[in-house]
């Protein structure tokens, strides 16, 4: 798109009341507008990366399996009271409601009930088991504090899938494989190579459950991790126990220490909830049994900030080429009319080919052309002058490793072909 | 997707409790689950339905220059009182909720005061005007009753434009384009034979504002209609002086009456809140003036529900091709092997040729199979039997015009390239 019709501006100064390094340059770079402490919009190039990041997570869950749904915020006291769950005395972070008739309700923090509740309508035979739903949905979490940005909302976006199985052996199964998903999911986010698999504690569900947890400053976690092995444990559960039980050898690993962010967990729900819930099937014998559940989260709003804070330098953000709002910041420092038919006629190339790109087709000096879009960190930046053209070339800087090269228009073209297209 | 597979199952009887067709025919089909009156989840074929219908309106309004965005549930006291529609007795339907601290906090019912807040950090002169932004958000309102199933809900999906411009007669040019891309989503939607723009009084922005209004005798609605003129009055607007205000000889017309679905509505908001939230601009003078706003709506969930009111038989729900959930219904009565491996091959032949394809797979009756293919109402039906296979065809059922056709497997493959792809 063009950049002059783009509505949101990049300001000049770090926005000021704002601790997390996120949600300041989201918010400078106009991605994010903050509504209030850990509720905030989500501007045109900030939803376009939220809507990069669904894409990668849904390709990779439907590929296993996995069918999307979407359920709702407004919940009913009853089914939360069925697992001791809609006191606030049990719940810290509730937001509460109450339709007309002083009926209470909830606006879920997540979903477990919700979905057993909806699975007992269609799981009656073990012949109907197993399957895997998921969901993008907002949640709603009254936090006392929120100053990590978009990484710990009271209103954010979240993945939660949910798996169902006749017994634990089958959830074991489809647990093991989520590991490499998620991983895989990771790697193509552009996190794979600080996210650690991380042995955690599986309260208040199991005894242990595993957490991916990517390293940063900003994190609200400690890990303990070999990075070789790739091995990671959770500061918090790290014991003796934790190596007996998972029948590792301590003495084998080499671990560092590090700050991290949780970005995604997968625990086994057992079957706490369908028990309370009554989602139970019959086996072959006519036997009714609880289904054994699974969970396996993302927090979507968590991710991008988390890509922020892994990926940027001093003049601002860097992003991956899969979540990139778009592929290629096309920047014109062009003036006379012939020239800048030039510039349109490579912006029109490109979106004919299917690559998505911001052409900053604006009226300002070089210099804030540059420092912007080294703000908004688009990760392949192509510039068009009249110097460039008296060469025939363009100029392309990889916002990443930072080198210049003089491409020709056509050298472009065949090059995006590789980029990312939207 | 293999229908054995799928998490939902087809009820034999329309469920008890509801009186709206629309909440029987999808709760029957599984596309949607009730968690409350007004609150209903979206199912995974309910989903897919949300989602076509989401991106057919994405198409329209991008290709018109609108920027997509993405605002909050939780809403500040502060900006709605700026506008006095923060008291519960001037807006009827809020629901509230409360911070840890016992800050007052609203659920969005509409977001006219967000987006002009939002828009007052980004607009300073007559230069950053117009611009268009909209939005697919989930909207909270506190309705009384509820009983419409998915046409008024309590939390429901809704697509929101806003319009920002220097004065009236920009704000009217954007206005009028509307009208026609907005009935030209409602036609590929396959609601344009049945959908009337209809004059309506514009309380309390404007003296007249715009419905769209789908006749059905599920709507809550009256209009007058001339179905040749395609000319249409909402009944509680109906007066002389509507015709005087717009020019027209009320003679001309052949009116007649009946109920209908107000499934979008175009509104000028003029100043109103960008005066309560100082947007303004400066004009080239540098003098301020308040940005001149519109607002356009379409209810996401309430034309899926008013689709489901319109199309439909005794049978079941008749989709129309751009919105069904998937474009062909493969239906197997197979059983032996070698007969199964060619259903699976066309299958597999459909899904590489990009067609969106449900693949009865299951081992169930005929009639079972039938029964539910049209209660699904997926428009293309495909049947593989033993007896097809001897003549070396397939059965093909068009679920609206119910003809049969015997074709060979690649004529199949070669009229899908003309049906929706997924």
């Amino acid at each position: 798109m063009r950049q002059s019709q783009l509505f949101t501006k990049i300001k000049k100064e770090v926005p000021s009341g704002e601790v997390a390094k996120n949600a300041q340059l989201l918010l400078q770079a106009g991605f994010i507008h903050k509504e209030m402490a850990g509720v905030y919009s989500f501007l045109p190039l900030g939803l376009r990366v939220i809507e990069n990041i669904k894409q990668i997570i849904r390709k990779e869950l439907n590929a296993a399996g996995c069918q999307e749904m979407c359920m709702t915020a407004l919940q009913s006291k009853a089914i939360w009271e069925k697992t001791n769950r809609w006191s606030d005395d049990v719940v810290d972070n509730w937001f509460k409601t109450t339709l007309k008739n002083g009926t209470e309700l909830g606006l879920a923090f997540t979903h477990e009930e919700s979905i057993a509740q909806i699975m007992s309508n269609y799981v009656h035979s073990y012949k109907d088991l197993p399957f895997f739903a998921y969901q993008f949905q907002t949640k709603f979490r009254n936090e006392l504090r929120a100053k990590s940005g978009i990484m710990r909302g009271r209103e954010f976006l979240m993945k939660d899938l949910y798996s169902f199985h006749t017994d634990k052996k089958a959830h074991d199964e489809f647990y093991e494989k989520m590991k490499e998903v998620y991983m895989e999911i990771f790697r193509t986010l552009g996190l794979g190579d600080n996210t650690y698999l991380t042995m955690s504690s599986g309260e208040p569900f199991s005894k242990y459950s595993f957490e991916f947890q990517t390293i940063s400053e900003a994190g609200e976690d400690t890990i303990l991790f070999d990075k070789e092995k790739k091995v990671a444990i959770n500061k918090d559960d790290f014991s003796d126990q934790i190596f007996i039980d998972f029948g590792l050898n301590k003495d084998e690993y080499n671990f560092e220490e590090a700050k991290s962010i949780e970005i995604g967990d997968i625990y086994s729900l057992g079957t706490k909830y369908s028990e309370a819930l009554n989602l139970t099937y019959a086996d072959a014998e006519g036997k009714n049994h609880p289904v054994f559940m699974g969970s396996y989260g993302i927090g979507i709003s968590r991710v991008m900030g988390t890509i922020v804070e892994v990926c940027n330098d001093k003049n601002g953000m860097i992003w991956p080429e899969e979540v990139a709002p778009f592929a290629v910041h096309l920047v014109s420092l062009c003036v006379e009319d012939s020239d800048v038919a030039k510039v349109d006629a490579l912006y029109q190339k490109l979106v004919d080919a299917g690559v998505s790109v911001l052409y900053d087709d604006r009226d300002l000096r070089p210099g804030q052309k540059f420092a912007e879009s080294d703000i908004i960190g688009i990760p392949h930046r192509v510039i068009m002058s009249k110097k460039t053209m008296q060469d025939n070339s363009v100029e392309y800087i990889d916002r990443k490793a930072g080198n210049t090269e003089f491409l020709t228009a056509d050298d472009v073209v065949r090059l995006t072909a590789s980029w990312q297209s939207s």
